[in-house]
């Protein structure tokens, strides 16, 4: 590891989890923590609760779709949602920058206040501290979650099992494509648009539907869809296969990618699940998707395999086979 | 109010007040969060919980006594302390300038790990985000706590009584003077140290000593004792008369305040807190506190009164009597 930080320990992909390892497991580690889950899981008398923490910093702090307010609450949302929780409560702390317009903070705050109502979550806790001009970059936000985990439902990233099938709930990588075009004022042809929802109907409503079927939930973020699959095909020690041909994915998100040269597999998604599921309820899952609001294009994009265990193959169009990996390098800093 | 965010917002005064009426809880408003304590009591099935959140931007972020971490923790164990909760579980965000030293990083990170290991806590959940150099100053830190409150604890702000004893744990102002003289290089004579320090076994120690007779406990951080008072004197609707010689003070903190013409009454506190308790358990209070670590210089400075409700008053050491105010103003920015 180099001497300094950099952008790529920011990326959420290799040097991100490299960074995690080496300096904060080693020092932190507690079970809970090492199972580095979107929510930590902890009992506290006779409920178990799922508690996660998400620092926002996203640049620009507007983009189409929504702005780093309304990101903020739905990412704690989704990473509540992803270990099966209902989502409760969220902590606000914000960092400004000397300077912001009070009328661009008050947007945010309305944002969130918005977003949270919408997932019937109450903003209990909050903080504000202040930074002189130059030492932040207009508005930080941290959001901080509290939900609820029924019993019975145990899902995490090693529950993935061979044969589930895996599946995405809609089109891949309109955020980061977005927040790209929007940074460097990009004037690629394409309604592109942040997908920043809450999750936790879909995942709700997969859960009624087929309990303890549902065995992985991870929300594919910073570092894409490929990043995320890597991590579940180590933490669940197996291998995974993904076609091409299915993965959900927008025309014009597709060519924007194809004209910058970059993988839409690593770019970041914020109102997106990956969900390993038994195949049995795998179409009727997908048919549950396809009614709730954020589920319309959701499909089976591949499966769990044995063979090639930590490894993440894709079928290609021509179908060829080739690795898929963790995003190496950051393509793009502050992308949440 | 001005129409961009200013330092004076973030200085825990009257401004920092304003601010939250009047941007926050317009818009986030429930019973909850308005109730404005160092940490939300929610209730989650037949648990109560006490949750805080707290984002650190000290400058700098090595100083005698202490650094951002130990701060982060400290901090955030003491506002569940302050609700009488015992602290369990805490989360940490960190928001990282490209360029920071690593070798800064695992001293931090190893500070934060020690001072959760000696209040018995779990960092249980974590993030990382880095952005580019100059649009963060080094490191910021969030850290979330979770605690648990016993049943029958009923400590808030809005419960002080008349005839109540006001305590402060030990000397004032410790870790105000320090962060000034470190940052602006004052070659003032003085061996001052950064109180950072756990106070939930004070508490804790008090509780069990009185249960019902501690009413009110607030930690005075940023905006000093006087701001803490001046909250306190609004939430509970009562006066309070502080006694200038009952004040604890480290001579060479007077002396340098003197020189700098601060009023310590309004430089952050770490690793204290103000109480509020039936005057029948005051002495006592003071025995025991005195007993423990970080409480050795507890002392009785004042007591609750009928008059002027809203206000406090400081009778000098000549026997005149002059009113105290919030900080207004910010004459320290990036205090904690």
């Amino acid at each position: 590891m180099s001497d300094r930080i950099t952008l790529d320990h920011g990326s959420g992909g290799k040097a991100s989890h490299d960074l995690i390892e080496e300096i904060f497991l080693s020092s932190f580690s507690n079970k809970t923590l090492n199972a580095l889950e979107d929510s930590a899981l902890v009992q506290i008398g006779s409920e178990r609760l799922a508690f996660t923490t998400d620092s926002y910093v996203v640049d620009p702090i507007f983009f189409p779709g929504g702005n780093i307010g309304d990101l903020a609450i739905n990412g704690t949302i989704n990473d509540l949602a992803m270990r099966g929780a209902t989502p409760l409560y969220i902590s606000v702390a914000m960092i400004l920058e000397e300077g912001l317009a009070i009328s661009d903070l008050k947007t945010i705050v309305a944002s969130m206040q918005e977003a949270a109502m919408t997932a019937n979550v109450q903003i209990v806790a909050g903080d504000t501290k202040v930074v002189p001009v130059g030492k932040a970059d207009k508005i930080f936000i941290n959001t901080t979650g509290i939900g609820t985990v029924s019993e019975g439902v145990e899902i995490n990233g090693s529950n993935g099992r061979v044969g589930d099938k895996i599946i995405l709930s809609g089109t891949m990588a309109d955020h980061g494509i977005t927040i790209l075009c929007q940074r460097e004022g990009l004037a690629i042809s394409g309604d592109f648009c942040s997908d920043t929802a809450p999750l936790h109907q879909l995942v709700a409503a997969m859960i009624a539907d087929s309990p303890g079927q549902i065995h992985v939930l991870r929300d594919p973020t910073r570092g894409g869809v490929a990043t995320t699959l890597q991590e579940l095909a180590t933490s669940s020690q197996v291998g995974i296969l993904l076609r091409e041909t299915a993965l959900p994915i927008r025309a014009d998100v597709q060519g924007a990618c194809e004209l910058l040269g970059m993988d839409p597999l690593h770019l970041a998604n914020e109102g997106k699940l990956l969900a390993f599921v038994a195949p049995e309820v795998a179409e009727q899952t997908i048919a549950i998707l396809h009614r709730l609001p954020h589920g319309s294009n959701a499909a089976i994009i591949g499966e769990v395999k044995a063979d090639h265990p930590g490894e993440v193959l894709l079928e290609t169009v021509v179908g060829s086979h080739r690795r898929i990996n963790m995003l190496h390098g950051q393509p793009l800093p502050r992308i949440c």
